[in-house]
C-alpha cells in the first residue's frame, strides 16, 4: 500500500510509492567510471592561475597574496552571467496596471570551492571545506547588510541533471529583493506550529529523530544528519544544528567549522554510497528580517537528482518518492567512507 | 537588466533573465533526428494489440468491440505501478504523535492516447485528439463521484527529461486524498484577488493579455492560448476557456471538442517549432469540492523541458528564465504548423 506522508514543518504531502519502491543499492550510478575530468583546464574560470577570466573577486580565502592573482583556497566572484544585479530600483511597477514587476536587483555570486577543476567538497581535507563554509558565512554577513536584499540563498549544483553549466565545483549565493512565495509560505507553516505549540517544529522534528533513531545518519555535537520522514526524492538529507536559531548568519566561526566537517562526512556518503550522483544543496535559512524568529530553524537539505519530478509534482508540488527514508538511512549508515585515503595531494585520481 | 514578474495569480515570482537570455530559435533542438520509434512494439504494453498486458480498461473509445481487445481509439487503465491505489483509509495517523500520515489512498490511471506506439498528439487527426480529451473528461466525471478523492490532476509526461518511462503516447490521471498544498495556496491567492476585485484574476488575465497581444498564440471563440507574464521557463504555453468555471469537470462535450483542437494546435506549434521537445501538459483544476467557486478559473499549463530547474528553483519557489515570453510569443506565432500533410495514415514517417 503506498502512503501519503506530511512533513511537520512545512505541511507538504508527499507519496511514498511502496508498489515503486526500489531498494536503495537500485540507485548506485551505474556510469561512475566515465572521463575523469583533469586537475586543470586552461578555459576554465574558476581554475587557479585563470583569474583574470573572471570579474573581480568580492571575497578569497588566501595567504597574503594579492587580489585576482594565484594563492588562494576559495574564492567569491560575481556571477558573469547574473540573474539578478545590484542596480536599479527596488520600486515595483505595472504593465498596465495589472501585471507586476520590478528591476532584477539582488546580487549572484559564485563561490569557487578550490583552485582544483575536479576537487569535490566530498573529496577535500577539512581544512578546504571550512574555507568553503567560511567563504558562505562571510558573503551571507556582508551581503545582509545590503538593505535592498531581502533573502540570501546559498546553494551549489553538482552535475549536469541537477543544472549545472561548468564542471569547477562552485557553490551559488543570490541575494533577492523579495521574500520568495515559498519561503513565506515555510515560513507561516513553522508560525503556525509555535503558535499552537509554543515550541519550534524543527526543534521538535530533532528531538523526534534523535529519539526514533532509524533516519539518522550521524551527529555531532553541534549537527544532526538524517533523512528527513517526508523526504521528497530518496536520499534527501538534511543537517540541522542541535542549536536553535533562524538564521545561517548567526553561526559562530566555530561552529561553521563544525558545520564544513559535518557537510563533508554527508557529501562523502552520498559520494561513495551512490558514485557521485547528481545533487543540489540548499541552505534554507531566514529572510534577513526574520534573523531572529523563535520559530524557524535554519538547515541545509541536501537532494540527489536520482528521480525526476514530472507533471504530478509540477501540478500539486507533491513529490512522488519511490524509496523509503528509512531504508536509504540506514544504507547510507553502512557506506564506507574510504576514511583511510588520505584525500590530499593527488585530486584527479580520488575522483 | 534582469527583471522580476509577479505571476498576478499565484502571486509566484520569477526572474526573467536579460543577461542570460538566448533568443528563441536557440532553444531548437538539435537532436531531433535520433531513433524513428516503429508504429508497433511488441513488448509495449500500451500497443494495439496488447491489451493483456495491462489491468482491464476502465474506459475506451472502441466501436463496439469487448472491452480489453483491439479496437479501441484511446484506452484508460490502472497504472500498473500506481503511486496511489483505491482502497485502505483516509484516516490521518501518526508515528509517534508528530509525524503525520495515511494510506495512499487515490487514484492512478493511465489513459493511452491512441493504440500507435510513435503517434504524438501533435501528428493526430483532429478527430482522435477529440477522443483523448473525451476520455479526459469521461473519467474525471467518474472518479468525481468519489468521495475520498479531493483533487484530480489529469496531466502528461513528454520524453526522458519530462520523466516519463514509456514511449507510447500516453497521458495519466491522479486521484489525490488531500487537496495538495500547492493547489491550496494558489486557491487562496485566486481568493484574496477576488475579495479584493469582486472579479476572478484568470479572467482578468485573459482580458489584458488580449489586449495586449504581444503574448498571444491563437484563438478561438472558446479558448485563448499565450505564454503567460510570468512565464516560470521558456516556451511555457496556457490555454485558458474564455469561460469562467474552476472545473475542468463542468466542460460540455461540445467545449471539449473544441478544446482538443486547440490542444492539438498549441502541441503542434510546440512540435514543429522546438522538434519536438521534451514536456509536461497539466490540467489546472478546482478540488471537487470548489467546483463552482467564482475565483478560480481551471486551465492548462503546458512547461517544455528545455532548462533544469537547480538549486535556487527548488530553494525559492522562484524561476530563473532565460527567454522573455513576448519573444517566444511572436516565434510560436510564425511557427509553420504544416497543416498541408495530412496526418492520417503513416505516423512513423510523420514523426
Amino acid at each position: 500500500m503506498p502512503e501519503l506522508r506530511q512533513d511537520p514543518a512545512s505541511k507538504r504531502w508527499v507519496i511514498i510509492a511502496r508498489e515503486r519502491s526500489k531498494r536503495p543499492h537500485a540507485f548506485v550510478r551505474l556510469d561512475e567510471n566515465g572521463p575523469v575530468a583533469p586537475a586543470y583546464s586552461s578555459e576554465c574560470p574558476f581554475c587557479g592561475g585563470n583569474e583574470e577570466l573572471t570579474p573581480p573577486e568580492t571575497f578569497a580565502v588566501r595567504d597574503g597574496t594579492a587580489a585576482d592573482t594565484p594563492g588562494w583556497r576559495v574564492r567569491a566572484v560575481p556571477n558573469k552571467f547574473a540573474a539578478l544585479l545590484p542596480v536599479g530600483s527596488t520600486e515595483r511597477r505595472t504593465e498596465n496596471e495589472f501585471f507586476r514587476w520590478m528591476d532584477g536587483v539582488g546580487k549572484h555570486e559564485v563561490i569557487v570551492e578550490s583552485p582544483v577543476h575536479n576537487l569535490h567538497m566530498a573529496l577535500m581535507d577539512d581544512s578546504q571545506v571550512q574555507s568553503v563554509v567560511a567563504a558562505y558565512r562571510e558573503r551571507y554577513l556582508a551581503l545582509r547588510e545590503d538593505t535592498r536584499f531581502k533573502l540570501i540563498l546559498i546553494f551549489k549544483n553538482h552535475g549536469v541533471s541537477a543544472g549545472t553549466s561548468l564542471e569547477h565545483p562552485h557553490s551559488q549565493l543570490v541575494a533577492t529583493p523579495v521574500v520568495p512565495n515559498d519561503i513565506r509560505t515555510m515560513f507561516q507553516r513553522a508560525f503556525d506550529f509555535y503558535d499552537d505549540t509554543g515550541s519550534c517544529v524543527y526543534c521538535q522534528m530533532l528531538a523526534e529523530e534523535l529519539r526514533l533513531g532509524k533516519r539518522l545518519i550521524l551527529e555531532t555535537d553541534g549537527f544532526v544528519v538524517f533523512h528527513p520522514f517526508a523526504s521528497r526524492m530518496p536520499f534527501e538529507t538534511w543537517i540541522v544544528p542541535r542549536k536553535h536559531g533562524a538564521s545561517f548568519g548567526l553561526l559562530t566561526v566555530a561552529e561553521a567549522s563544525e558545520l564544513a566537517v559535518v557537510l563533508k562526512q554527508a557529501l562523502r556518503r552520498i559520494h561513495f554510497g551512490l558514485k557521485n550522483p547528481d545533487f543540489n544543496m540548499i541552505i534554507q535559512t531566514a529572510p534577513v528580517k526574520d534573523e531572529f524568529e523563535e520559530y524557524f530553524h535554519w538547515h541545509i537539505q541536501i537532494l540527489p537528482r536520482l528521480t525526476t519530478a514530472a507533471g504530478f509534482e509540477m501540478g500539486t508540488g507533491i513529490y512522488i518518492n519511490v524509496a523509503l527514508p528509512e531504508e536509504t538511512a540506514q544504507f547510507m549508515r553502512a557506506v564506507d567512507v574510504h576514511e583511510a585515503e588520505p584525500p590530499r595531494g593527488s585530486p584527479a585520481v580520488l575522483r
